[in-house]
């Protein structure tokens, strides 16, 4: 249909949007990562734009009212100790050094067995990496019981990376993961997944400019995996399809008591009566994350140029706290070195202020103003400064909007305010 | 000698201090990884303090006058590519498929030769895990040219995991690393490392109570590695001894060649003449900054008790900054619901402020001020409130602080500001 080769259109244009402004490097492998949702090369833009929503996605969670404390696990870790015997089952860290060994062994006069056994071995002491944070946050529910008294609830919370085997090809993908594990009393739990639930959906939409793609979906009970009784996954609306940013569920209490090999007495928490909590998980993919605000902010506008020729205006209307850049400072015509030095001084007023700007004025290459707007509406750019002659005389300087594309004059005293408070009233709503 | 003993009881003191007050969670390997200064499993205050030194890094590389932009690449890189044989040299993340598959076949009836080319195509196939960021960020010189439009110098920063083989166990060890890769022109590389080396310094004295146990040290020609032409580190003096924070390597352009197989005309910048930049490298290792920060800013001061018996107290005196907890709120005698909400309240407002708040008024043992004074201090907080009957009558409250463990009366709306404003004024000393 006309509306699914629209959609196509929309991808190539966000994928081509993502290479040329700098969000991904180049690379048919890594365009094709990002757009399922993995992690992959980021350039200077994806990598400030993932920052911003990892600092919100951490922001939202541990300063809510809940008791909610950030930890830091190991990526890898040894399972010999488990006694476990599936070398097969997990991504593992080989040492070079034993891979040496198991080679030259297979070189030297050792029997089949003994070397089958000797591979084994070796695989059973090299690390797994983590494919989640599930596994750290049960193992660091015992220490973290002294913080909150043996109080429910509380959580756990993680983002890093972490890898997943991939069947098509021989390379694991890596993804870049936040978490939140959940303690609280057995008969709350499924309350508390419904309140997680929708704090999350609440999140992800405050961000985007078309809510409506997101939307949270309860897993039926037929697809629920391991010991999770209840689960519930936010998804976004790709053009291609939805997919899961967000799975949350319920997972009763066993995974915890396997953890502490059963030691019932170490994990009671003192709510009314003495119990062994349950746990919600809530782990997200941020690398989709990223794909899904990028695809929700990306609007095609058709206008007409200078020359009075149709053209498509793309500009990527990003939430202003999660821009990666949020001022561009350009100089208009002529650009002598008093220019350049109230460019300087602009840079660094709004470094100071946490402002992340774009010194657009280095740049060398001769542009039209239009050609410019492009560009910074393209990278999501909130506002263009431009410095002219005339703010050396009066002060004045001009500020662009991106989403108005309205062009005001401002002294230069007041622009670093006014963008401040634009950004704190955005990230208030 | 006393001094050592001294020294080494301090090292005690300090990771049972880490322990006690969830920097680090427990376990002797996790302490012992800690103490190398490699990544171990963070508590949250252990995982704040160094959420807050990775962020006081990228704002001092990013936001400084050079132009640096951020970048983000993948842990995991397919060397197979390169047609490379040393399947020994590297750290790798095997599949597990991959493993069953060499077990299986070690049981049929291949051929030991058979075997050995098979375990070495599946290990040249399987991806190494990255040691450091140089080599990602040699990759990205060339798409990053466009964003300077091919002049000279920029950087290319970028912090995470890294990996390293491990001679002593059979885990690799993980760290976190910092990586700035400096392209300049090679007439001013030797400048630039210095510009780098009295930035770099600077920035670890800037947090440091005692700053004179960070120095720069010049690496002996005869200890230069690889290409590298000079080297500087930034070096903190343990009680154990000086161990390398940060190094910084003047690398010439021949790892640039080769990475991109020698293309001199897509490598060469717009500098007066066309030339292939000069690498300098700074890479830090940001778990051992963490132990740097805490091994300097652990007070041990005598005093008497209540009792008048002679006690140790033990401060950790951490820059304002990087403190992971600036406030604590405690309820004074006769907790009642009304101080309970007056508690809420501002926790609220802290948060909202980003203020890193510990809400002490939750706890409900009954400890003596002097014990909650002694754990704060510990924990390295840097002003405790305390909510007494009084605040409700006058809106005053206690506000002590670690520093000078005086106890001041305020006003309940002056309270965030006097400490926002408090640790702004310690940010730009």
């Amino acid at each position: 249909s006309a509306s699914w080769a629209d959609d196509l259109d929309q991808v190539r244009t966000l994928l081509q949007l993502c290479l040329d402004r700098h969000f991904i490097s180049p690379g048919d492998t890594n365009a094709e990562l990002f757009r399922r949702g993995l992690s992959c090369t980021y350039g200077p833009l994806g990598m400030e734009l993932r920052r911003n929503l990892l600092g919100q996605w951490w922001d939202s969670v541990t300063r809510s009212r809940a008791q909610v404390f950030g930890i830091d696990t190991l990526s890898n870790s040894s399972s010999s100790k488990d006694g476990e015997t599936d070398v097969g089952g997990k991504l593992r860290i080989v040492q070079p050094q034993y891979l040496k060994q198991i080679l030259q062994h297979l070189q030297q006069d050792l029997s089949k067995e003994q070397i089958v056994q000797e591979l084994t071995t070796i695989l059973q002491k090299s690390p797994a990496v983590r494919t989640n944070f599930l596994q750290g946050a049960l193992e660091q529910f015992i220490p973290s019981l002294e913080l909150v008294n043996r109080k429910l609830p509380f959580g756990l919370a993680e983002t890093g990376l972490c890898f997943q085997p991939s069947d098509d090809s021989c390379c694991p993908t890596e993804m870049t993961q936040t978490s939140l594990v959940w303690f609280c009393s057995p008969r709350t739990s499924s309350q508390w997944l419904d309140h997680w639930t929708r704090q999350r959906l609440k999140w992800w939409r405050k961000f985007a400019l078309s809510p409506s793609n997101f939307s949270s979906s309860d897993v039926p009970e037929e697809e629920l995996t391991g010991l999770v009784s209840r689960s519930v996954k936010i998804i976004y609306d790709f053009p291609w399809g939805p997919e899961p940013l967000e799975t949350l569920c319920s997972r009763g209490d066993a995974e915890l008591l396997q953890t502490h090999k059963g030691a019932r007495s170490k994990l009671q928490c003192r709510n009314g009566r003495k119990t062994v909590p349950h746990v919600v998980s809530v782990t997200g993919n941020m690398d989709r994350g990223l794909m899904a605000f990028l695809s929700n902010s990306l609007q095609l506008l058709k206008r007409e140029d200078s020359k009075r020729k149709l053209q498509q205006r793309k500009v990527l209307k990003l939430h202003p706290v999660l821009a990666p850049v949020k001022v561009a400072i350009d100089i208009g015509k002529g650009a002598t070195i008093e220019l350049r030095q109230v460019c300087e001084g602009l840079l660094q007023e709004f470094m100071e202020a946490k402002i992340s700007t774009w010194p657009g004025y280095l740049e060398t290459m001769p542009v039209t103003m239009e050609q410019l707007n492009n560009k910074y509406d393209e990278m999501g750019v909130l506002f263009t400064l431009v410095i002219s002659d005339n703010t050396l005389e009066s002060g004045l300087l001009q500020v662009r909007s991106r989403d108005t594309t309205v062009k005001e004059t401002m002294h230069i005293s007041e622009v670093k305010n006014f963008i401040s408070r634009y950004i704190t009233a955005a990230d208030k709503i």
